[in-house]
């Protein structure tokens, strides 16, 4: 089998690009795989953990001769990174990202797309929740979803280009409209972040030793309904700013949920917590099974 | 070594009363584990798995000779069972409870404890999402903390008791008071649960068809956010109801730092998100190392 890339472009040698990396090394995806990252440990590390062939504080350089350049830095970077890289992107090079959210993304990337790269937006429903380039593994997409959410501006070629990418590192590739995408993800995946780290946030509130009392006792539910709290909080950041629309709504709808509920514990309504604590249990247990 | 308890009596067969007769029973902590089990299918199942000696509906008969009784239900059976069952204990027997709220608890048995019989509220810490005779197993309770909660009538000798069973199960005991578990437990434990609960019924909300997408694309991140979802409803509906003035003060708290995430959201204030946002990730990443 052909090598598919010759010079594969990660800018970004965190948690997503770090484990992409690693994957496109250890499956021969591509002849060099570059790493672009500012932070010049991060770098050194991307070199000594063997999952960069080069790698460079210098983003201008690090997309000269790539035939595929992915973003997988804090969505918020994407525009200053793009203004940076543009203009040493190579004729026909494919763009494409890793970002939480969309429909923002699009508008601050699609700009500073020159007419000779082709940019598809894309989505790695993947993670853990640490961060940096130490915490990566080649198998992170294996099996999960990939998704593109291809523009009118998106040719095909190029859209076949990445989803040879990740179906190489063993993602399921599907194509969605990219306000679609913010709406499901924002209730999937971003308001339970910002619910974790509301959680965490209320416990930092406290006075110092009631806080030590809580974290004491703190067990499995507390630590489960938290983790998503350890992650990188800049990342995130980025993903509540960029996904603000469908955040909030799906916050309002949360927020419905749980005025029922606590009204109902107020009240003590034993026969609605039972119907509605029933209904979410079978709900939740029928992705117990699933993958 | 002597066998420390001649007869153990758990009433509830499911995830924690058959934890801890497994545990009794593999630790040759008791001559004869006895399950009183109003479901018919909990005690066959009981017996089958061998975590029984002796299983029966008839709760009256199930404490007959026990030394020990140890309540293992959905609390708001406690004052019912108390009342079927007072009349049969033995003289110096000890009752002891494993439920998440203490306060209201304590307001629910006390007043059926026979002068004859001594009462210890407790909470051992633990527990997973499953939920039924086949969830539990032996070494639930092993390095986890038990919480005695003593009240003025609480003879210390019945304390020593229930310490040495918890202990033997390899629990680490402390006791706190009623009041204070009650407000410290809202916050690190029944929070977490209701909004796990508050979460997966916004999904339940949902129309059928994007309720099908969200749980198509729900990765780790929501059903970490959503496991405490999977638990049993009516353990925690009574768990809300009972603890209610403090889950509702707890609640109170999460909605103000949530207030504040979500404002700065909508404003775009990225200095005050990462600030708040990179607290809570050093508070969370502290409980990563901690047992």
């Amino acid at each position: 089998m052909p090598i598919p890339f010759n010079r594969i472009t990660i800018i970004g040698a965190g948690l997503i690009g770090g484990s992409l990396a690693r994957a496109v090394k250890q499956l021969g995806l591509a002849r060099t795989v570059t790493i672009g990252d500012l932070n010049s440990d991060h770098c050194a590390r991307a070199l000594e953990l063997g999952f960069a062939d080069i790698a460079t504080q210098d983003l201008a350089e690090s997309v000269e001769d790539a035939d595929m350049v992915v973003l997988a830095t804090p969505v918020l970077t994407y525009s200053s990174i793009m203004q940076a890289i543009a203009p040493h992107l190579k004729q026909g090079a494919v763009i494409t990202d890793t970002g939480s959210v969309k429909g923002q993304v699009i508008a601050d990337i699609a700009p500073y797309v020159p007419a000779h790269v082709f940019f598809v937006p894309g989505h790695p429903i993947a993670g853990t929740e640490h961060s940096g380039p130490d915490a990566g593994f080649a198998h992170m997409f294996q099996d999960e979803w990939f998704i593109m959410t291809p523009t009118n501006n998106t040719p095909l070629t190029a859209m076949a280009e990445v989803q040879a990418l990740w179906e190489g590192v063993g993602s399921k590739v599907v194509t969605m409209d990219p306000a679609h995408h913010d709406s499901i993800f924002a209730l999937t995946s971003h308001l339970p972040s910002l619910l974790n780290f509301a959680l965490v946030d209320a416990v930092a509130e406290l006075d110092q030793h009631t806080q030590g009392e809580v974290l004491q006792y703190a067990f499995g539910g507390f630590k489960g309904a938290t983790r998503l709290a350890a992650q990188h909080p800049i990342t995130w950041r980025d993903v509540f700013i960029t996904n603000k629309d469908s955040l909030l709504t799906s916050l309002d709808k949360m927020q419905e949920s749980l005025a029922a509920l606590s009204k109902a514990v107020r009240w003590n309504d034993a026969a609605f917590l039972e119907e509605r604590l029933t209904r979410a249990q079978t709900l939740r247990r029928s992705l117990i099974d699933k993958k």
